[in-house]
């Protein structure tokens, strides 16, 4: 049987469905409820969170407040980026990358605070629920997990409603009715998805769109940036030196200024069944466009393969919630392991949804041309060796090609 | 030591470079040379080829002038295609796709006319020589390979047009001078590299494009399309029935009317340099959005995460020259194992550089909500298996976070 | 609200532990049921299940008793082997491989009988409730799925045996006491587990083993034998052709009579954790030997080795019990495509414990030194090709080298 | 125009070819020769070169003798045991892992002594040229490299005896005649190759091996002996910490005698021929064994499903000659984050062939039933969840069973 939590660290944005959740765990468990608010760049003012908290009964020292855009680009997004992933072909996994965080930043407090449980806002039909549960389990395997949309008796959303009224949780006007569709966002991406959405056949209404103008509606002149790399890392814009958040945070701007970054994807979730999402990444659009410039010239080809191979696999970790698996891992120090010279600048021109690199330079380029020479007159190449390699690579062809023939009769 | 050939197959292009070759083969082996002139959609006329044999002295019965568009695309480019093949995460291969088929034919017509030898006409610094070379040996591996730019004794421009001079070769006069890019076409694509591109860190200049207009000089309004697919291919174009060359031919000027396709590349060539290209695709791009929008409704998560991690492979496989290696061929299997549900049609919005999938419907569709219910009322979807998916999940993370623990001390 | 079910097939062994399933669906669902008995090489008669069945009530034209071990073999266990399978490097799949089919034919026979639910004696701690509910989804998705070691309410052996006994079901005197370990059999193997063998540091008592005699105890002098393959299935034994099942039961006799293929393991289950099985698959160790020897003539390189690259996951995906998945199909294509000439004959030495490759040969050699050479006195290979071929191998690790000395400094 | 090389450091044996070598350079190119010959564990008196070398005239600061097995089996064979590597599924890659080491002191020495040139004593037909060059390209990028059996005129066996009679290298009787078969030797393996063995179909002849007896000839009882792993090393046998070499040493000694390690192959040389080998690595196959009987408790399972699916490929690097490339480097950082847990004993009976794990115990086990309970009568395993599990993995296989249903009708 398992025990009665007593005390829980809720994954709490001050919104209604949380605070729902927030009165619902006292009521359900009789546990003293602990708030996180984590601000990851969805926009919106944390602060408020404690406010609401406050309204709600909880004690100060149980209301946790961060901000937490500088680690979630430095430590998160950023060694993301390095193994150039992209779920399904498309998708840059803004709302994968941020659940580990806040997974983490719960275990944290609850080992601070002795609490015996954590508690997260997501549903039982998506991906979330797996992403926040495996981070909390891989971080404290003793831990309680209370996941209250899979667990609680509301069947409807008057129920939810009327449990709010009946325990004095403020519900603001507009959160009366369903709303058309949810959003997820942070400083790397917002995601909209259901409803108004669920027909992959009709096109995205234009009203979904939070964090990017439509390439139609974008400037009719380019914009044209420098990106300047350390080690695999973006470190400046146009020779201007920025911490990782900042400088996303002006990616982000500059991309979704210019139309850059909307994906309107059919994606397989791992619980089984396809959804369809509307994903703005306006920044790190422009940033993987970038990232494979500079790598184009700094990579060796065998490493660039071996990432190319190692990538999807990868994305698929994160986006099923592996982040502090030992696979994860072990994928990221090979990607790491390729990425020292991964340094220089990249110009990038945006315009109207076009994020196009029509420069790379870096002093530990493998294609300067000083480089293949290696003295006075010798170069390391000559086309005579052509035909040797090629002689060798075929030979296991042309004695194939007798088997086969055989084979024929 | 090797034999003297004594009937050579060239492939010819008409223009002065294998006009040189054909004339040189003769002199410099006295052999009988038959030319090979295929059309794949290069642009301009193939028969002119003909003229130019006849004129230096080919025998009718040795010119070979072969329409192989709907080969070429039908066997290779959708094939390819299949897979989502994409070099390097960004090229799609339109060069590399287009020599096996001329290799193919080539030894065909050996084949038949009794020739000992093959003859091609790309240099010994790049990848078209391997990539024609292993086809050649694949096909025919007692063939006789002759790379006249690896062989002969040349040393500059001005030699060569000394020697077409003393053959009576005719010279263009835009020929006499070096060209400041050189071009590779077919009707998927066509590259340019070379000497005014070859600082990665400068823009390509506008003259260099062949087939695309400019994001920026693309209309003003949105051109949007319906692709429709049967099993794995692209069938139709608005509800018009195509042949295969005919449907790639009508998405290059859509797309490249649209300013779609075009990619600045710095790539690994595997002979071990890095070269710059300018890539123009816009047919390609617009597939490729299309087949990820068809794939993305009609095929399974199981089966498209492993074409995702296939597809790396494959793409260097192709880029390399391996179409006729059976590494290519086992993947070609698993592939097209993959795509009898890969029907229905997408609609496709373009606009100035950007091809963006806006819809997508498949009578197969994996999407279809009557789908996931299986009789009335009862859904195959319990949220509360979700907890018990998580907790085996989870299950391996826990143990291995005590042993974490352990080591920590 | 799940639907009671109405009609059940039982997969059913015949033994206690189902004649109590068998009953305890009667009494639970007031269901009628349907039994299921294969013959899958397991050993024992199985025809006396249906005595058994009859005794416990269940009417003539509702039990099922198949010999499948031809089918077995040919469609699934020779499929299997031509991957080279082996799960974390050493298990040859014995038991998950069996699963699959008994999942298919109680499908089979539920869609014969019109039933609507189908029931397993597997655990709800091991890999093989995973593996026939997979194997049921996968062909009959709107199946009812029972697994009563999962649901029922008795918690020990007490309990079953007191069911057992109010229900009258026959009692043999050796099952009033709980087994030392337990067993699972068919013509590829027999694995054993637990009590006994929980500690992975303890040597397994030589009573655990059911088909294989220990290396001490095997003949002092080898037997040697001869394999006959055709497109990578093995036909022959010293010549004599013979069916797929025959042909493996003949191999476990030489296999287990000279001491081959016993196997000591701790694997990771699919569910989460690990555990210690007692393995011995004598015919599929020695097939195994003797794949690799056929192959290791007649298979190109590039085919080899992406075979074995493809292998750990085709594995995992046997074991996981994803046979009728579209991934293991397409894994399976590919790995098919490449065996239309592994024909030939191996010799191999069997001698406590060791089976040996000794000899080899094919009409469609690779290694034939006639295919190497393509007319006279004209080998296909030059010694001065290899200068070429590891100079432009090497082309890059040159430049690197210069980037790597840039780096340090 | 290549420059004549003035000062070349020789890969040294001290036997007849590669004094032969010797002279030959100092002939040829009229250059300084500087010996180096270093003791990897072939067996021999590797300072009997140094007479050697002094008596063709090498000055004694250009002779470099080495005992380098400690570093060999430290950071060459370790690091590639740490993935398990197998080549072809079977090869330990004893002669492979060599040569880079060799590489690596050729190119200090070059740069030590001032030397333009470096030179190896390897055919032009097989893998071992490939390995030695690559090594020193990556190393030293503008070295020359010579290698002689490619370059020089000699066309017979008796042009070389000539040769050496010409300029007093004495020759041993036995080197007169062709010897029946070539050896490779070092402390992980010995190889032997050619003539004798040519035949794959004929089995070897007892004489070839050099340091394995029989299984025949083994003693009759099992020798069982226990080995200790540190953070996936093997650091003690039977309790007694040993380094590395002497370890390896042991196991060689404790294999051969046991008649471990024997193996009979035809494999794919990365030049595109197959050739037949006998390997004889004792200690390395028990070693193996072992490895994988430590990782077995203390591998988490996602950690040893990725280093199974990248070790063919980690394999073929090391095989093809890639030690120093970029994307070996990365998979040993996948691979080495993965082992700090690797610790613990495990027990292995040795016996006529057979290396057997019979215990394996670790303290950081994930085996251990203490870890996968958490806190009293808690377990952290429900049976419930199974079903959770299977339903949500099934999902997708379900919908697509409707799918494959409609294609068919």
């Amino acid at each position: 049987m398992t025990k009665t939590p007593k005390k829980i660290v809720l994954a709490y944005s001050g919104g209604l469905d949380t605070s729902i959740m927030l009165k619902w765990l006292q009521t359900e468990y009789g546990a003293e409820v602990v708030t996180f608010t984590a601000d990851l760049g969805q926009g919106g003012e944390v602060e408020e969170a404690r406010h609401k908290a406050e309204l709600l009964g909880i004690k100060p020292e149980n209301i946790f407040i961060e901000d937490l855009r500088e680690e979630f680009v430095r430590d998160f997004v950023f060694p993301m980026f390095r193994a150039n992933a992209l779920y399904e072909g498309q998708y840059l996994l803004g709302t994968s990358i941020a659940r580990p965080l806040i997974s983490k930043w719960q275990v944290d407090i609850a080992e601070k605070v002795g609490a015996d449980a954590v508690c997260h806002g997501a549903t039982g039909k998506g991906n979330d629920q797996v992403r926040f549960e495996l981070g909390y389990y891989a971080l404290k395997p003793d831990i309680k997990v209370i996941a209250p949309w899979r667990d609680w008796e509301f069947a409807s959303r008057t129920d939810l409603l009327a449990f709010a009224e009946a325990n004095q949780i403020p519900i603001a006007k507009d959160k009366r009715g369903e709303a058309p569709f949810s959003i997820d966002a942070n400083l790397l991406h917002s995601s909209s998805e259901g409803r108004v959405l669920e027909d992959p056949d009709v096109d995205a209404p234009d009203y979904v769109f939070q964090r990017t103008v439509s390439p139609e509606d974008a400037p009719d002149t380019p914009t044209v940036i420098k990106i300047g790399f350390e080690a695999g890392d973006p470190v400046s814009i146009d020779g201007e030196t920025m911490s990782p958040a900042t400088l996303l945070a002006k990616l982000n701007e500059l991309g979704g200024s210019n139309g850059i970054g909307r994906l309107d994807l059919v994606e397989n979730r791992q619980v089984g069944m396809k959804s369809r999402g509307i994903y703005e990444t306006p920044g790190g659009t422009v940033l993987l466009a970038a990232r494979r410039g500079i790598e184009s010239i700094t990579l060796d080809a065998g490493a660039m393969h071996l990432k190319d191979e190692l990538m999807p696999r990868y994305a698929k970790l994160v986006y099923d919630g592996f982040w502090f698996a030992p696979e994860r891992e072990m994928l990221q120090a090979a990607i790491d392991a390729s990425q020292s010279a991964v340094t220089g600048e990249v110009t990038i021109k945006l315009y109207k949804g076009n994020a196009t690199v029509i420069g790379r330079k870096s002093p530990y380029s493998l294609y300067d041309e000083d480089l293949v020479t290696f003295e006075e007159g010798e170069s390391d190449y000559d086309q005579k060796d052509a035909e040797g390699f090629i002689k060798l690579r075929a030979l296991r062809l042309r004695t194939l090609a007798q088997q086969r023939a055989k084979l024929k009769g």
